[in-house]
């Protein structure tokens, strides 16, 4: 029998999944494959386009049909009304990208790209930890800091689908340098990237010098897994960071409930994972900065979806895309 | 003839504007009398019904008829949807202060209340430099500094109506000390107050130390237009003071503009007279800070409407109610 069906695409540095959605949301299918982010910017993109074109094959072979719509998550900030990739952190080459013109024209089908933050707020906004939620803030702390906006319980796109770089809001003004270009970012403390230039500054070394093999993951690469291990060693720097990334991360999440009012913060993303070495300096600042009947009415809680958020959000973009506002004049 | 109107109310810590306002928002009627602030909590809303009375009874004699809805803006963060106030700068003896109850018990008919920084922004997109836009962010730096958002051509309330308190993020963590009880707040750089605290940090001066005649208006209080006076004649001090409040300024827009994508953002309020003096750091750190693409497509303006705009954005709120939304469980 026949079932209705999107595809979402979710591509990471390193990996790129795509999965059969039911319209309820469920994974029917799912693939991995690589995803060569350091090719040249149209290879990078006939990649995804091929990975989404062998889940079509597998998804008719399994006898699931075509699908009603496809949608593709990709890391960077990128305008969604013209599908163009403004920079992407992991994809060296894409720099004013036409990605979904290039997709379309590879898959032949309609093709709607969403930021991957978004797309991951989307899926835990119809299948996570904001389900039904009206109102939300959602950062997933990861390498860097993506951010996604539920406001009236719609996604917030801004001019140009742009919006929602909640790593971006300055949290200390002559503070630690951000992969932005910028300084004093969020993500400058509360990222895998913020937290290695945190253990630099405190251990008075060069930036990208070599760190003790504990704080590393296997492939030598610098780990919050690594250092929520030593924090709950009881390891005095690994808590210390932990407490000094909780405070930026509590100021950061007090301005936005001033801001927005929201029912609840989400937080995913690999550093959730080490919330409870955050969690004291985090609230100490939200109860200090944030209106108390606002602080009152929201929760803050952890993601619900694991890896999977990603395709189910996409594939919830997919079904839901964004409608193009009228371009006023100047 | 009769013509079709609603009834716009703002309040604010010396005077209440109340109008009658045409369903294309031109004023057609207005009336000011004392805002009365200092008196009791239920005194202070019978003296605001009071005057709408009257200028019911006024529009009734003119032959307007009755308003097809009443809007009142008033001061401090309140819950739109239960018409409670929780805390008001002017109005000391406001605390959870059932207000709308209350005037429509005096008043006899519906009323809407309403933030009036969301007031204001809303007489802004319906008659002002927000005209026809979708996605702006309204700063009004007055005594304190109020915001207003407007996310897909909707103003945002969040989950109870208190979204938007712009004024309350941080820009400075161990900033200077906020009227609000917190530190660091943009309204303890960018407003009178905070204006008033770095002139005294400035000058080694007690907090409320007397300061010099020329930085005061002539009931002896410290006074915006008076340094703006200042610094038109090369003051250095007061050039020095509104180049580090622009800087903040600017610090928040750029956290704004990363976070919103908007088409605009307007500043208004009486400390907007003094913007040439605080651009140039302003812009310094929307450059350094924004994403190059998202401040590209910003413009940063200033409010079209005069002190009519608090009475015109009542309006528009009562013509345009808040819808509640549903209330998810817990």
């Amino acid at each position: 029998m026949k079932r209705a069906w999107a595809l979402g695409c979710d591509m990471g540095g390193t990996n790129i999944r795509c999965a059969a959605v039911s319209l309820d949301g469920d994974v029917l299918m799912m693939r991995r494959g690589p995803s060569l982010a350091w090719r040249a910017a149209r290879a990078v993109a006939d990649n995804i386009a091929e990975q989404v074109n062998t889940l079509l094959a597998d998804a008719k072979a399994g006898g699931l049909g075509a699908p009603r719509a496809i949608g593709v998550a990709v890391p960077g900030p990128l305008n969604v009304f013209s599908g163009t990739v403004m920079a992407a952190p992991h994809v060296a080459a894409w720099r004013s990208f036409p990605l979904r013109a290039r997709l379309e024209a590879k898959i032949g089908r309609r093709v709607i790209v969403e930021n991957d933050a978004n797309a991951w707020a989307c899926g835990e906004f119809w299948r996570g930890s904001a389900r039904g939620r009206r109102d939300v803030v959602l950062l997933t702390l990861g390498t860097g800091v993506g951010g996604g906006l539920i406001v009236g319980g719609k996604l917030v796109h801004g001019r140009s689908g742009m919006a929602a770089e909640l790593g971006h809001v300055t949290v200390e003004p002559d503070g630690m340098p951000c992969d932005c270009g910028s300084h004093g970012c969020l993500e400058a403390y509360a990222s895998t990237s913020g937290l290695r230039g945190l253990v630099e500054r405190r251990l008075g070394l060069a930036r990208r010098a070599p760190l003790k093999s504990e704080m590393l993951d296997v492939e030598g690469n610098f780990s919050v897994r690594a250092m929520t291990t030593l924090a709950r060693r009881h390891d005095r720097l690994a808590l210390e960071i932990f407490a000094l990334a909780g405070r930026y991360l509590g100021i950061a999440i007090a301005s936005f409930l001033n801001v927005f009012n929201p029912e609840l913060v989400v937080i995913g993303g690999g550093m959730a994972g080490a919330l409870s070495y955050m969690r004291k300096t985090m609230m100490a600042e939200v109860r200090e900065r944030a209106f108390t009947a606002v602080a009152r009415e929201a929760r803050i809680v952890r993601a619900a979806l694991g890896p999977r958020g990603g395709v189910v959000g996409a594939a919830y973009v997919a079904l839901n895309p964004p409608s193009k506002p009228p371009q006023s004049g100047r």
